[in-house]
């Protein structure tokens, strides 16, 4: 029996679980839809993470991550699209539906916000060429505004849109509930990219009350206060029906479970509360 | 000699010092503007806050604080009503410029943000004809998305100048650099908050990096990543040339220090870094 709709990013088992395992894990449970990280991929060897994926015919919701666009200077920049066009061609490699992108925050010892959103314009336009050529669609995920310092300075889901409209017709975005929940522009952003075809990935997981850790406290789904059910009704009134892909970053807790009792919790809810 | 364009918000000082301690140490250095919290000015006294204030001639660039309109029941939003009355009456009393709205989350148990903005919107349209007879300016403080859930469902400038708007030509907001450097729309918000003559108050400190708490580890001025000569331009462009009122939220630092070294550093960092 195969769990319809439901995409497991590889984040969510880190704290137990490399690749393979990770793979296993779903496959016994009848998940076939997949999105690695790429040092998981690495761990494994780009090949051998590709012959997995495809000798079990595993869908791939997206390879995390490119971006990390601005950097102080030249070098730094340059650096940060070589890295890019190698996440390309592993997205490739991997027949992932998309490559998705946190797209970084301010350089080191800037305070200049548009000028690191200039940063990210440029190294996109840079790497968009690689992109097209190896058929990588690329996902902007815009990341919630408390990341905008230090790992995504693309915040809303109108942000996102505008700057893929600038890109061009065949750029993306991965929609996370974590990071757009709050919008109050939320609905009107995700119906905009419907229409403009540019719905790439649906991630979830929930927002705690508290959240004790700005990056590695996410939810399990259900446990805390996102209208998940919501969110998903607007996301395929859009026109997206993609599996949702559940990414959980959880130092403290689901990190620490074995993966089969985080993967077990993960397919009970999906069927409950999503 | 008067330290010019500087306020204090009492919260800075909340570590080592009430309300006396802290007008004594304001008045030492030459700061003729502060603004108190609700409970520091309970814990002294309305009358003898009150005659502390004008004795000094102090100016109350706010009264910390209304809100937490939402609730999950009749009583529960009828007494958030009557608690916002009686701020309204004690912002009177201070003679403050405003009374500071933290408009409130989610009430326990619910997903619906929508609601919970109806909610705070019904509990403005409740108070408002009690703060016009007590001449007693309400400021929207929109806050960052991180508080989205449990402490204020207005996350931007724009939403609480929309709010504002539907509420009246009266209502304005309060412009804290924490909660809004990184909008993406924030130039043409405060511009427009300017155009409203909505600006009733700019808060100060600064985003730290890593920030280690959501709640209790703001930066000092200077400490962080936040452009604030670049807000205070925008702000002082639009119109607004009051005070810029230092809010430092900080329990594992400044919190630690003797309110003098706080004081202290932050005229030192006011005269060099806003």
């Amino acid at each position: 029996m195969t769990v319809e709709g439901l995409s497991i990013n590889l984040a969510t088992t880190r704290g137990s679980w490399g690749f393979a395992e990770a793979v296993d894990g779903c496959l016994a449970r009848g998940i076939t839809a997949i999105a690695p990280w790429r040092d998981q991929v690495a761990a494994v060897g780009l090949d051998e993470a590709a012959r997995i994926i495809h000798l079990n015919g595993l869908k791939v919701t997206g390879l995390c991550r490119g971006g990390m666009f601005p950097a102080a200077d030249d070098a730094g920049r340059q650096a940060a699209i070589d890295d890019n066009l190698r996440a390309i061609d592993e997205a490739a490699a991997l027949g992932a539906d998309c490559l998705i992108f946190v797209v970084g925050g301010l350089p080191k010892g800037s305070r200049d916000i548009a000028a690191a959103r200039q940063m990210v314009e440029d190294g996109f336009n840079s790497i968009l060429p690689h992109a097209r050529a190896a058929n990588v669609p690329l996902a902007i995920e815009p990341l919630h505004p408390m990341y905008a310092a230090d790992r995504a300075c693309v915040n809303t889901l109108k942000q996102a849109l505008d700057l893929a409209g600038r890109l061009g017709p065949d750029v993306g975005v991965a929609i996370d509930v974590y990071h757009v929940w709050w919008d109050p522009e939320l609905a009107e952003g995700i119906a905009r990219a419907g229409r403009e075809n540019r719905i790439f990935a649906h991630h979830i997981c929930d927002w705690l009350v508290p959240t004790t850790d700005l990056l590695l406290d996410r939810g399990m789904i259900g446990d805390g206060i996102i209208d998940l059910p919501g969110i998903r009704d607007k996301v395929e009134a859009a026109g997206f029906h993609g599996p949702q892909e559940v990414e959980i970053f959880s130092a403290e807790n689901w990190w620490k479970k074995p993966g089969e009792v985080v993967l077990d919790t993960v397919v009970e809810r999906f069927r409950t509360v999503c």
